[in-house]
């Protein structure tokens, strides 16, 4: 038996996210099964992240045990021949036999993207959250360094939600773009991990700051109380994209 | 009466180019249909560039005579209220009454986009021809500067075309990006117009060149037979952006 890492890139816009569902088509459908045939038997996928409904990745990873003989690069192209063009395997490597996606990262990387501009992109619409009211970045900016480091992050968390600890460290928060209907302002977070729709929901609470409704300093409040109630609402998923995951060099 | 300028992007993949057709969804209907309520009758909106179906534009111009009196910045609001979001106004400007997006134009550029690469990003795979075959990029580029000046180009001309002269003034062919799944090989093309398929016929030719099938000089050859059927294949529309459209200083 053998055990293969699995880069991916794919368009969210279409599925209802990562993970297996009752209804609808997920990513991770798509890939095990695209991989059974090659496998012989039907395959586990296990993926670093579960993103949900609409989100994108630009560099999901997944693991999964493969009882196959295929080169990793046969088995990248057998996937890729069986995949929608909006699912994509960029790489399949053979990792140590103890490698997980999920279990095994050390980090994630997301990249949340605002077009803050009258007029959105018909090439950024599906890919960026539209919010036509200027943004007084700076503000946004000095909220969001509060996040910075290790803090419980109950406030940001979504609801059903069922992990152990709701620790977590934010690594950094880095801003890039500007105001133009055609270049997207984007908000990197490097963490540790993060919890169920916390990204979106630090976004969302961004952007109330960001529009003036709520004060840079309101963020430590709104963390300090642990109550995701006092947080923003939800960005929209559409925003979101998982850029890389983190394992320790291995 | 008045006349508008009006500046447009769209993706082109579910739009059966932009000129009104008997079945199908054109731009120009789309456009024309959300500026009747404003103008309180049928308006006729006339595009610089009659894109086929499933090409790109990222600054297509069109005018159109306007019998209301709302101001550029309302007309441009009102218009993208009601399109969809992969066509979307940049701008609305009064226009001096004598100019035409078509017939004014003096220059237009357009860029093809390639991806090189085995793997095509999910978010290219609408906005890029895939071509997975090494290209010898410095050939091809030596085949286009055959192309650049004055030249008839009946050779590139699509079947079913009815124009007067088939000369034609390529300005300028720039080369930018690289073979990377990520990053397209981005082609530009500058000109005083071009005929039906131009641009397309010009890059699938340039591409047989790339892949090695022809050599960079027979691009000579194929330009003096004035034979459509010495030109390599029509490039997919995809690929295919309207970037920019020139008008003399008014």
């Amino acid at each position: 038996m053998r055990n293969l890492k699995i880069t991916l890139q794919y368009d969210g816009t279409n599925y209802v996210g990562w993970q297996r569902q009752a209804e609808g088509t997920s990513i991770q459908a798509l890939v095990e099964d695209a991989l059974a045939p090659l496998a012989g038997e039907r395959v586990v996928v296990h993926g670093a992240g579960r993103t949900d409904a609409g989100v994108h990745a630009l560099g999901q990873v997944a693991s999964a045990s493969f009882p196959g003989s295929h080169e990793p690069p046969v088995v990248a192209r057998a996937l890729n021949a069986v995949l929608p063009p909006d699912v994509r395997v960029i790489s399949v490597e053979d990792a140590p036999l103890d490698f997980h996606a999920r279990i095994s990262a050390i980090g994630k990387t997301y990249e949340y993207r605002i077009v803050n501009a009258a007029v959105v992109s018909p090439f950024l619409a599906r890919y960026a959250w539209h919010v036509p009211q200027p943004l007084d970045i700076d503000n946004m900016k000095r909220a969001a360094s509060h996040l910075v480091g290790s803090h419980d992050f109950s406030a940001f968390q979504g609801a059903g939600s069922d992990v152990g600890s709701t620790q977590r460290t934010i690594r950094s928060i880095d801003w890039q773009g500007g105001c133009r209907y055609d270049l997207p302002l984007l908000i990197r977070l490097d963490g540790d991990g993060f919890l169920r729709h916390m990204v979106r929901n630090i976004i969302g609470t961004l952007v109330e700051i960001g529009i003036g409704r709520w004060t840079a300093d309101r963020m430590v409040e709104i963390l300090a109380s642990r109550n995701r109630s006092q947080a923003g609402a939800t960005a929209p998923a559409h925003g979101l994209f998982l850029l890389q995951v983190q394992y320790a060099a291995g």
